[in-house]
This record gives C-alpha cells, sequence and structure tokens, in this order.
C-alpha cells in the first residue's frame, strides 16, 4: 500500500473510513465489557474539536488551552488531596505519568529499586527497563491488595520507590496507602499512589479511602481522566508533593516558549487539556458521584448474577471491576468477541474482567448473561468458570 | 478553583470554552510563523472526531483502527526507504520516537553513548537522561550541517547511536546522513536520523536527498506525520531497518489484548492514527510535492525580502525555515507577541525562526514585513537584525 499519487475524493476517503469504523466496536454499542477507557463526556467530545489544532508544547501561541489545562490540574488537584506545595504534570496518560514517577523517584533519591506489588500496573515495568531500575516485587493478601508486611521486609535504604495501587488494573483493590506511605517513608523512598483508574471513584465512595497526596509519606500520583474522568484520549496527570521537584532532571527546551519539560513528550494536543476541563466542568462532583457508586452497584450486582449461575468470584468486585475465573482466558475472551462481547482478562489468577465503565449498563450485562449457555461452558470443552 | 458541585450549564460551558479559545492563536489566523505543526487537513479533523473514541492500546475492541494503523505505517514506511524488513511504530510524536530509537540502541548494543551534532533536537537529552545515556556532542558546519569529521573522531566502539538530522529543528540544515551511515556501521553502532521535520519535505524535492533506511547503515528515522503531514497531533512514527528488534526490551502487556509493547505509552489515541490515514490519502503524493515545494520556495523568497530590508540570515534558508539573526531573540520573540506574530527561536545563534508550514503565505508575510518599522529596530534599543 503507497500514499496514493493523487488524493482521493471525499466520497472514496468516506466510504473506506466508515467501513473501517464499522469494524470496531464503540463504546456506546454497550459490549464493550473489559475496557477502562468509555465513550468520552459530549462536551468532551466537542471541546476536543475546537482546540484540535493547539499544542501544549508551545504556550506562546495557546495561552487560552494552557489556560484551561491550570485550571483543570487545580480542580484535580483538590481530588488527589494536593496542598499549597503540590504541582501536577498534564500528560497522555498512566503510563508515561508512572514513568515521570520512577524518573523522578530516580533523580532524587539516587537510588535504583522500585518496589511494587504484583498488581502493579505494566507501565512501571516498561518504565524500569527504560529507566535502568530494578524492580523488586512483593506478593498480595487473599484478597489482592498488596501485602504490607512483605513490603516492609522488601523496601531498604536501596529503595528508590514504593508503589501503592489505588485500585489495581484486575480487581480494582485498594492497597492500604497509609501503611505504604509510612514505610517508604521510614526509608526515605518516593512513595508513588497508582489511581489512574481509582482516582475518580475513591473520593466519591460513600466512605473515601484515603490514597492522595494528603496522605504522610506519598510523593505523588497518578489520575487518568480519560478513564472515569470521561475526557478524551490522551489524558493521564501526575502530581507531586512538591512542585520543586518537577524540575528535578527536567530538560532544557531551547527554542520553545516553555524553559523546561518534566515530561517525555513535547508536542502535545492541546485539545487533550480542554476535553478534561469540559468533563470536569460538565459532570461536576455530583455527576462523578453518581457514576462512581453505579459503578460499584452493578458490579456488585454483576457479580451475584454470576455467581447464581455458577461462576466464581476470582475477588469480590472492587471499584467496578468484577473478575471471572476461567480455565483459559484468552481462549475465553476470544470465544466471547465471537459473540460480539469484548472482555479483558485476568492473570494473576486467570480470569476475564468486566469493568462497569459508564458505557455499561444493567441492560447490557443482562444481554450478556442471557447469551450465554446456562451452564456457562462456552464451547470446545473450555468452561467459563472454574 | 474546585470541581463545580454540579455540572455547569451548555451555555456556560461554551461560554467559558469559547473565552479560552479566543486566547489562541489559530494557525488559519496566518499569524503563526514559528510553529512546525500546522492546521490538520479538514479530513484529519473529520476523521480524528469519527474515532475520537479509540483506543490503540486494545486492539480488540478496534480493529478497525488498528487496520488504518498499519496501512499508513506501510504508506509512510515508502517515504522513509523501508524494505521488506522493516517496521514501524506508530507513536505520540518525535519526542516518544527518538526516546524509542535511543532505548532501542541501548539495548541492542549494550552500550550509552549517544553522539548527536549540537543542532539535534532536545528530545534526545531528554531520553538519554531518562535512559542513563552520556551524550558527546559534536560540531557543525559553517551552514550548520553536522560536522562529518568531527562525528568521525567521537564515534568508537563505546557509541550506543549516531544521530543525523534530516532536516535540523532551527536552521532546516539536513546532514550528511550516508556519511554518518557509514561512520556509525563502521563501530557496529545504531544510526537514528531525526526526519521528524524533513521526512514530508525531502522525498518530494525536485532533487531528493537520502535520509531513510534505504541508506547504507541507517538503523532507525523517526517522522512526524502531525508536522508536515498534516495529521492532528498526536502523530509521530519510528521506523526500524530490522522489525524483529522492535521485541528487543518491549514490555509484556498482560491483561489487554497486544502481547507486548515496544513503545513508551499504553493508551494512545486511534484517532491520532486514524486521521494520519486521511490525511496521506486525501494529500496524497501530489499535494505533498506542491506543499514541501511551496515551503522552500516561498522561504526562499522571504529570506530576500528581509535581506533587501537590511537584516541578517543566519543561515540560507533550509527546508522551509528562515533564521534571522537578532541581539536578544527572547525580548524580539515577546515584541513581535504584542503585535500579533508568533515566532520560535534560534539559539545556537540567536535568532527568531520562521517555518514555512502550509498556514504561512506569502500574504501573512508581507502583512508581517509591513509592520516592521523600516530599520527593523523593534523597540526599545533591541534590533531585530544584526
Amino acid at each position: 500500500m503507497n500514499i496514493p499519487e493523487t488524493g482521493l475524493s471525499e466520497q472514496e476517503l468516506g466510504e473506506r473510513l466508515h467501513r473501517a469504523r464499522e469494524k470496531d466496536t464503540p463504546f456506546l454499542s454497550g459490549r464493550v465489557l473489559g475496557s477502562m477507557c468509555t465513550a468520552p463526556h459530549p462536551a468532551s467530545v466537542e471541546t476536543f474539536r475546537l482546540f484540535l489544532d493547539t499544542n501544549l508544547g508551545d504556550p506562546l501561541i495557546n495561552p487560552g488551552v494552557v489556560e484551561l489545562r491550570d485550571e483543570a490540574l487545580e480542580m484535580l488537584g483538590d481530588l488527589v488531596g494536593a496542598g499549597p506545595r503540590s504541582g501536577g504534570l498534564f500528560l497522555s496518560g498512566g503510563s508515561e505519568a508512572n514513568f515521570t514517577a520512577l524518573r523522578l523517584a530516580r533523580d532524587t533519591t539516587g537510588r535504583r529499586e522500585v518496589v511494587m506489588p504484583r498488581t502493579a500496573h505494566f507501565s512501571f515495568r516498561k518504565a524500569a527497563h527504560a529507566l535502568g531500575m530494578r524492580v523488586v516485587e512483593t506478593g498480595l493478601t487473599e484478597t489482592f491488595e498488596a501485602d504490607v508486611e512483605d513490603i516492609k521486609e522488601a523496601v531498604t535504604s536501596e529503595t528508590a520507590c514504593v508503589i501503592g495501587v489505588a485500585g489495581n488494573t484486575e480487581f480494582g483493590a485498594v492497597d492500604d496507602i497509609e501503611a505504604i506511605g509510612e514505610v517508604g517513608e521510614d526509608q526515605g523512598a518516593w512513595v508513588h499512589v497508582d489511581a489512574a483508574y481509582g482516582g475518580f471513584i475513591l473520593p466519591y465512595l460513600p466512605e473515601p479511602v484515603p490514597f492522595g497526596l494528603d496522605v504522610d509519606g506519598v510523593s505523588s500520583v497518578t489520575i487518568d481522566p480519560h478513564k472515569m474522568g470521561r475526557a478524551a484520549i490522551p489524558a493521564g496527570c501526575l502530581f507531586v508533593e512538591d512542585e520543586e521537584v518537577l524540575m528535578e532532571g527536567a530538560t532544557r527546551t531551547p527554542y520553545v516558549s516553555t524553559e523546561r519539560q518534566a515530561g517525555l513528550l513535547s508536542t502535545r494536543p492541546g485539545a487533550a487539556a480542554a476535553s478534561m476541563w469540559a468533563a470536569l466542568n460538565a459532570i461536576g462532583h455530583e455527576g462523578y458521584r453518581i457514576q462512581a457508586r453505579s459503578a460499584v452497584e452493578i458490579a456488585e450486582w454483576f457479580g451475584g448474577v454470576m455467581e447464581n449461575k455458577g461462576a466464581t468470584l476470582i475477588r469480590k468486585p472492587g471499584l467496578g471491576i468484577v473478575s471471572l475465573a476461567v480455565e483459559e482466558n484468552v481462549a475465553a475472551r476470544e470465544l466471547l468477541a465471537e459473540e460480539g462481547w469484548k472482555v479483558s482478562l485476568t492473570t494473576i489468577v486467570p480470569g476475564i474482567r468486566i469493568v462497569c465503565m459508564p458505557h455499561v449498563t444493567t441492560e447490557n450485562l443482562t444481554r450478556f448473561v442471557e447469551g450465554l449457555p446456562n451452564t456457562l461452558e462456552v464451547d470446545d470443552g473450555r468452561i467459563l468458570h472454574a
């Protein structure tokens, strides 16, 4: 396939694009059950378009979108317990945020060891590999939270960073951030909390769970507006306890209108920051509260329905995530995909994962359950429950 | 500023967003003279919207957009001299592409030294710092190309990566990639070419300049569709000579529907890849050829006009970039910004930089010139020309 000599007609372009689009499963079809992304809020969609040509790498051209970004960071800071000395970075997602946290941990402590529970997101391994840091993996409790005793044993004066996960990817379990903060602080380590998913849920629960910069010892927090925040991709943020630390190892950027950059990317879509601003302002605390509590309730309801059908939950639903034990998780995912249902995997215990994002309703899930054979045997001797 | 308790009304949101937008300088105003970005092609804009909720991190959900990405990578590969064994990555921009190239260079050679000309983009310093690599900076010719003799002296058996720039950021000068490829190959180093800007111009010049994977010794090339390619931000690509090398140091991604990821980010906008596909197909070779040659011609014309006005060009215009000597470049940029003109800087020799992107026309530039005082004295004793 080559670039055509002459550009295609609008009609031909439109036809080919729509044919490709039809192969995708849009969130609003209700059939994407395993993603931590969702349909951006309508205000995010409109706003993205309005700011599509803006570049956060060059604030001189785009002071308007920079203002929206800064306002949104202030709003988000409030959600993650930022104090007056805290600072935030708008980045491309959780991976860049987690990478930046590990880099700052390495550069400020001069150490190279990362202590993290097995449930930590793969972006930490990616980052550690790039940054030349060594990962020490620690164990889990029976309910898949980080085992704090294990962390205590692993953390030494060599530890650059200890990671706690506030809503882990596979089960939505929330690590004991207060305990992890204490362990890290005792050894002079950087304590990073990955709340990429949980950051928009934990503050809105009937009994909020402490996870942010207001917890003693916590140095930084990741939160992803393009997950439960309903901004458009790419939108992830890192908040640090002490704004000044962001200049540690930041790179001089001589020809554009910023002095230094702490994140890894340079040219970045202002549209994503504006869409984050729009989501925060269009949804409001009230909207996020309803959304968070619905996710939790729907997951609990769905977990119960599946148990009644004879399925085994790997763990009780956590923050809207339901994990079902299966013998062969990849095969189960493929068979469900053939039926039009897109789920993701758990791998710590083989299973499939359903994430009750705002586009996942009880109606969708009822259709999902009704489509499964009563025995939950999917096909070909593969069994969906253990 | 806090998240509002209740979401704002559509009208209030719209008003606040439009007030912010008015502070930005859109490319189509013709007043952004110093950016390497431009208004995305109308087909890119529409396409971005159509695929706004897609995530390249999860191909199971979005096979349609993945197909567009793969087709676009094949088309772009052709532009950068990819052969049958080559592979490409769609990334967020030149910074992630350059970062990934350095990481692959480090991981495949086991060495940690980066030899690069002073004109190499700041993203290489950012990446080298993160990756624990040492930068050896080499000198320039009188016309700001990399001094190949200097590179020859600097490259040793310790060199992981030698960088050549095919269209450098400040002057648009093109390094002698054939010579650099030879030097790197002789020492078993990875040779990376940064054609983030030049990649959409060099193949379209009346006498194309070799810069890609078809040059002996070249291991990888960066090209940025969100610059002259007219895709929407964020869109940058890395091509490597040998696709298999992409698995070197790639991270396992257990729960999503990819096996491993070679890039740093995980959740990424499919919309950007689709917008790249749309731009390539809507513009075609013919459109890119016209655009590239116009940029070069307009820059030469504008350089001549400024010389007639008594200004000093730091270097003859290169690939559509005009650099004007000024005594105090930051002050000059600010004074011009007050007049509504947004230029960027040169720093190797202090100056201001005008980039003749598709939105920069002879009419805009004529208005720019007419607005300058005849003497080119800007104000306050600061003089625009040397």
